[in-house]
C-alpha cells in the first residue's frame, strides 16, 4: 500500500468480487448478440449492434446518464455529477468484433466504465463521465479500422463514406440504413471541455499471463503497417499443365507468406525490437480443386513499436514479394492500407495509472500493446491511458477468450483510485 | 512420308481445309445451343441436348447412318457400308459442357466423328462405323462425371439413378423426363463385334503449344488422387502473439504448399515420370487481416500416367506435411477424396495412330493426358485410344477456348490414314 493513499484505499473493501462476476456475466450476456447462431461476429452497424445498444441504453438510463448515437454509430452517454462544472473523463472500449470472436475484446472496457460510473455516483466523484460504446475498431466489415474513434478525435475523413463491404454495401448507405445522417459527423467530434480518455481492455497476449501478473499500465500502442498483397499468375488445368510451364499464385503466394515469417524473426532479433507480421485473409481464384490458381490475395499486417524498424521490414517484405513474383512469371501488387506510427499514451496520466496500481496493492507493471485500440485515435485529440488485464492462455478472437473474476475485481479496484486520483485535473 | 504409306496418303489432298472450316463452323453452331443466354453451359439431359440431338440426327440421317437414343441420353449413329460384315470402329466424345465452356471441349470430337464417316464412304473403309454422342463426361449437374461412356462400357452402376443435383432432381427422373427409360439401360452396352474406340479431344494443356506440334497420339488417362487436407493451429491475435509462441496454420500451409512444389518437381525427375500436383482450394479461418489463421484447408490433386509414382509422392507428401505440422505445434489431417488409377490406352491401336501421325507427313507425338476423358472408360471395355489437337494458350473450359483450322485439317487427315489402316482390325 502507497502512503500516499487516498481514503478510498483504505477503507474496507466493497463487494467488488461479486461486481466483476456480474461484469463478466453481463459480456457473456452481450457475446450473444451476433449476426450467426452459436458464435459471435457482430460488425460493424449490423443488426445485432441494435440489441447491444438497446440494452447498453437501459443500463446508461438507469445510472441517470444522458443517451446518444452519434452519426458513425458510437453509443454515448453522460453522467453529470450534480452541481459539477468541470472538464470531464471519457471511459470506452469497442463493441464491434471479428468473426468467430470472444465475449471480452472491446466490450469489457465498456461494461467496466459502465460499472465506474456507478462507482463515480457512490464514491462521489466531482467531475462528468462520458462513457463511449465505439462502433467499428476491428477494420473487419470496411477493411478499415477505428471508424468509431475517428469521427469523436475530428479525424473520419469523409471520403472514408465510399468504402464498400464484402456485399458492395457503402459505409454512407450503412450508416444512413442504421438510421444515422453522415451529414451529422462533425457532432460526433469530442466534448471540448474534456480532460482525458481511460480504456480498460486484456492485453490479448501473453505477456502478463507468463509474468504472473494481473495488471499493466499501457505505455504505447505499436505501429501498425497493413497492405493488401496480390499475386496474379495464370489459371489452368491442374492435370494438364507441367509444372514447368505453371504461372501458380497460390505457390508465390506460399513462398512470401513464408519469406515473411522468417524475415520478422531475423529483424526482430537483429533489433531486439517486438515486431511482428502476420498473413490473416488469403483467398485464390478460381480456388477450385482441379485448376491451378490463377489470382491470390493476401493481407499483411506488420506491428513493432518502433517505427524505424517496422518501416525497414515492410520494405524488405515488398521487395521479396516482387523478387518471389517475378522469378515465377507473376504479377506482384501491394496496396499500402495502414501506415499508423506507434502513438504514446500521456505521460502524466499513465503515471498518475501506474501510481493508482501501486496505490490499490498491486505491482507496477508499464508495457507496450502490440494491437492498436482506440486510445490510439483518441490519443491524438485528448490526454489518453490505458489498462491492461491479463488475458487467460493468451487466447483472444477466438471463443475461448477469457477473464478472471480476480482480475476484474482489479481492474475496478484500481481503476476506482485513479478515478479519485484524477479530480484535481478536471479543475 | 512412311514407306509403308496406303493410297490414300499419297494421293493428292482433297479440300480438307475447307472441311476443317466446316467443323470449327458447325462446333460454334452447336454452342449457341445452351442453357444460358450469352454463354455456353450444357449440363446432362437439359432441354438444350435435344436441340443437339435434333442437329446431329439430321447430319447423321444424311449420311445414311440408322440412329437412336440409349437409355443414358447417348445419340448413336451406325453407318454400315455396303456388304461389310466385319466388326465396327466406334468413334465419339461428349455433348455435356461445363459452366460457362468453350465451343469446342468434346463437341469438336463429335463432329469430327462424323465428318469421317463422309470420308470412310470416300475411302471406301470397309467396316461399320458407330459414332457416340456421349451424354455426360464432366460430371457437373450430378457430380459424377462419364455417365455417358460408363453405360456403353456396361460399368452402369444403378445406384447412381439416385444422385440429386443441386436442384434434388434425382438423375433416373431426370432420365425419364427426357422422353428415356432407365430399365433400358443395359441395351446401351456397346456391341460385341466392336474392334476399336477412337476418340479426338482437344488437349486442353499447353504441353503442343509449347513444342510447336499439331497433334499427338495418346498413350494414357493420367491416375489421380485428390485430398482435402486440413492444418489446425490457434488463432490469436495479429498484434500481441509474439511469433515464437504463434500456432499459424497458413505459415504451416505454406511451407507445405511450396513443398508439394518442389518434392514433385524431385520425383518426377527421379522417375521420368508425368507428375504434377496443385493446391487449387484454399480456405483460412477465420480468415480476418488482424487474425492469426486457426485453420486452413487445401486441396490437393496429383496426377501421373504411372501409378507408382503417384503413390510414392502422395505418400511423401502426407508424410512432410505430417512433420512440418508437428513441427509447428499444428495439427495435420488429411482425408482422400479420388484415388484413380492410370488407363492404359491400348498399345497396338496407338502405335497403329502414331504410324499414321508420320504416315501423313507429321511428327510422331505420344503423351498423356493429364485430364480425364471419355476414352478411359471405354478402355475398360475395347481398346481404346485418342488424338489430341493442340489448345491455343492452353486455354479450355473458358469461352476463349479455340482450335486452328490447320490443326482440325491435320487431324483429318491423320484420321483418314488412321481409319484406312485400321481395316485389318475390322476382319
Amino acid at each position: 500500500m502507497s502512503d500516499t493513499a487516498s481514503p478510498i484505499e483504505t477503507a474496507p473493501p466493497r463487494n467488488l468480487r461479486q461486481r466483476a462476476a456480474d461484469v463478466i456475466a453481463e459480456c457473456r450476456l452481450l457475446a450473444a448478440m451476433s449476426e450467426e447462431p452459436g458464435r459471435l461476429t457482430r460488425r460493424f452497424l449490423t443488426p445485432p449492434v441494435k440489441e447491444v445498444h438497446a440494452h447498453l441504453r437501459r443500463r446508461m438510463i438507469v445510472l441517470g446518464m444522458t443517451v446518444w448515437v452519434d452519426a458513425v454509430g458510437n453509443l454515448r452517454g453522460l453522467w453529470n455529477p450534480e452541481g459539477s462544472t468541470g472538464k470531464r473523463l471519457v471511459l470506452g472500449s469497442h463493441i464491434d468484433t471479428v468473426p468467430d470472436a470472444g465475449a471480452f475484446d472491446g466490450v469489457l472496457g465498456v461494461v467496466l466504465a459502465l460499472e465506474l460510473v456507478r462507482s463515480a455516483a457512490e464514491l462521489s466523484i466531482p467531475y462528468p463521465i462520458e462513457v463511449i460504446a465505439f462502433s467499428e475498431e476491428e477494420g473487419v466489415r470496411f477493411g478499415v479500422p477505428f471508424l468509431g474513434s475517428r469521427a469523436v478525435a475530428g479525424r473520419f475523413d469523409p471520403a472514408l463514406l465510399a468504402l464498400q463491404d464484402t456485399e458492395g454495401v457503402t459505409l454512407e448507405k450503412s450508416i444512413r440504413d442504421f438510421g444515422l445522417d453522415p451529414r451529422d459527423m462533425d457532432a460526433a467530434k469530442l466534448d471540448e471541455n474534456t480532460f482525458g480518455f481511460f480504456e480498460i481492455h486484456i492485453e490479448q497476449g501473453p505477456v502478463l499471463e507468463a509474468e504472473i501478473l494481473q495488471l499493466a499500465a499501457v505505455t504505447a500502442i505499436a505501429g501498425q503497417s497493413r497492405f493488401h498483397v496480390t499475386f496474379s499468375g495464370q489459371a489452368n488445368h491442374a492435370g494438364t499443365t507441367p509444372m514447368r510451364l505453371r504461372h501458380d499464385a497460390l505457390t508465390a503466394a506460399a513462398e512470401w507468406i513464408l519469406a515473411v515469417e522468417s524475415e520478422v524473426r531475423r529483424y526482430a532479433a537483429r533489433h531486439e525490437a517486438e515486431l511482428v507480421a502476420t498473413a490473416g485473409k488469403i483467398e485464390a481464384k478460381p480456388n477450385a480443386s482441379n485448376v491451378i490458381p490463377g489470382l491470390v490475395k493476401v493481407t499483411l499486417d506488420v506491428r513493432s513499436d518502433r517505427d524505424f524498424v517496422r518501416q525497414i521490414v515492410v520494405e524488405e517484405l515488398l521487395a521479396q514479394g516482387e523478387a518471389i513474383a517475378s522469378r515465377r512469371g507473376v504479377r506482384f501488387v501491394a496496396e499500402q492500407k495502414m501506415d499508423q506510427p506507434a502513438v504514446s499514451m500521456d505521460e502524466e496520466l499513465t503515471a498518475l495509472l501506474a501510481e493508482a496500481l501501486g496505490g490499490a496493492g498491486f505491482p507496477v507493471r508499464r508495457m507496450p500493446s502490440g494491437a492498436g485500440h482506440d486510445a490510439m485515435v483518441m490519443a491524438t485529440r485528448v490526454p489518453s491511458t490505458m489498462l491492461f488485464l491479463r488475458t487467460p492462455g493468451a487466447i483472444s478472437h477466438h471463443p475461448d477468450e477469457s477473464v478472471m473474476e480476480t482480475d476484474v475485481e482489479a481492474a475496478l479496484r484500481v481503476s476506482e483510485v485513479f478515478l479519485k486520483r484524477l479530480t484535481f485535473k478536471s479543475l
